[in-house]
């Protein structure tokens, strides 16, 4: 089978296709190639054929040739960042509702109904829906990235009712332990208090330790999705946008864990400085999910922040 | 003040012209000027000036044209119907998806945030969500009419958010009674059972009397959307998309009301004659719906569906 991971230069993308040569099958079948598709060329990876290619998903030509007409299986995970789609809203747009629309189209044009595996994400959740959030709660995104997301989910539910497309969206929780560098992004201490003390450096912690938040390792995450590229269609129901299930958790948690696995010293690299601007932003994250749908179907979270630290030291700590 | 109707030659947009140019002023202005943009010329309408703009919206160039740079409020009525956009996914895209980008692009691009009211729709729910359906209930369209609404709402809500544009959109109850001729729509005889025997015509009802639904009147949804476009903003809190209000009515009040308003003889023009193919697409609308925050900012429903019939004969009965 032939596997496309568009987004395959992310965080994400590059596990996932590491994960899926390192096991080599996919929904019974052999994987015999895999297309790795990013704006930048993906690194690749051993084990499995593969072809990198390089382009921005807004053109459709550009997908076209990300998804060569005997793709079984594609993994839609490129995105215009939070950040970057509330900074400029038609970037955001161009990459995340125009870019997913021309991978639904194309996928849709392949005429074999190929199975298609997209992250959206918790940022569809927000405003007016009250608490706590089931899989049946009103989507009120109060970011553009949420927006797009919530619209490429649309899509994606309706071309798989119409029988053009097997889509399967799932809103991933915040991603901790992220490895990589701290970035702008409001959430970024949540990966970076942790990170940096395990590095050895110090880490600056915006918010309360009673800060609750809703996590997932990156591990989890691409068996999450792995999960979710497997599944059987029926699992979806009429939705075909399912909360990937996480863990609610305070930063004093996150810490605790951490102190549990690696000793007290790397606590003793945060500093808590509370940040007003930081909380303004991220008190308005929803973390009370409830995916009941999503642990029907066989997805899982972390079973404890124990374990998203020790999968950050055995998968990504700088050697 | 510059109104802009997308729709126009529609059967409600051709109502909301002839209010808002009987009533002369809106949002505590005089309306100085009406374009009236539509697929073919709409009917012109007396005492205002008005222009008239002919064009597809999926087309940005003609949007430019129907929204001129004085624009103050716009009406985007303008869809292409349920079983249109069933019958040929890309037609509906064109005209519901990508037409109501451009006009939330050409509206942002005039630089004053001006009013949008943009007509969405009940189809927005259906699939997994439960009953009843709340403000806050879950979007699961199952048909891409629906789905392409959805969409838009996303849309409308963020470039609001944003301050682009003042945005509203309002999920129409069905529409009945409707003036005009029956169609292939599976709902065309919430109309015509009312409308065919009132004109004196024979009618086929294929559905059971105990059918329920949830109705508006055109006069009433006029009314609604002219309050859609006066309400301030802060009523729509985080939600630019609001239900507007409806009745939930049986087949049989709505013979029972035309019964209590023009005699027995039209109910025994109607041939009771249950249609299965009928039965299945309607029995999955949703009809349980609770608009507390569209009752919130003033928008109304009819006092009974006598009111629905008498509408009917006073504003539309052919002569």
């Amino acid at each position: 089978m032939h596997i496309v991971i568009i987004g395959a230069g992310g965080m994400i993308g590059g596990k996932l296709a590491r994960a899926l040569a390192a096991r080599g099958h996919l929904r019974g079948r052999d994987i015999g190639r895999m297309t790795l598709a990013d704006m930048v060329a993906p690194a690749p990876v051993a084990g499995v054929e593969t072809a990198q290619v390089t382009g921005d998903i807004a053109d459709p030509a550009v997908v076209e040739r990300m998804i060569p007409p005997d793709t079984d299986v594609i993994f839609h995970l490129a995105a215009v960042v939070s950040g970057e789609a509330e900074a400029d809203l038609d970037v955001g747009l161009a990459g995340n509702l125009l870019g997913t629309i021309n991978v639904v189209q194309r996928a849709r044009a392949l005429g074999s109904c190929p199975v298609l595996v997209h992250s959206s994400s918790m940022a569809v959740y927000g405003g007016d829906t009250p608490d706590p959030i089931t899989d049946h709660a009103s989507l009120n995104p109060q970011t553009s990235y949420g927006a797009q997301k919530a619209m490429g989910e649309f899509l994606i539910t309706d071309f798989s009712r119409r029988g053009l497309i097997d889509g399967r969206a799932f809103r991933l929780p915040t991603i901790s332990v992220r490895p990589g560098k701290a970035n702008k992004a409001a959430s970024s201490f949540m990966s970076s208090i942790i990170r940096e003390p395990l590095n050895g450096q110090e880490a600056v912690c915006p918010v309360d330790a009673d800060f609750r938040h809703y996590y997932l390792s990156p591990r989890q995450v691409v068996a999450n999705l792995l999960r979710g590229a497997e599944v059987g269609a029926d699992a979806f129901g009429a939705n075909r946008a399912v909360q990937m299930p996480g863990r609610i958790l305070s930063v004093g948690e996150l810490v605790a864990a951490m102190t549990a696995v690696a000793g007290p010293e790397p606590a003793r690299l945060i500093r808590w400085e509370r940040q007003p601007e930081v909380n303004r932003i991220v008190e308005g994250w929803r973390w009370d999910l409830r995916p009941e749908k999503g642990y029907g179907m066989g997805l899982r979270d972390d079973a404890s922040f124990e374990d998203n630290v020790r999968f950050y030291l055995e998968d990504d700590l700088p050697r």
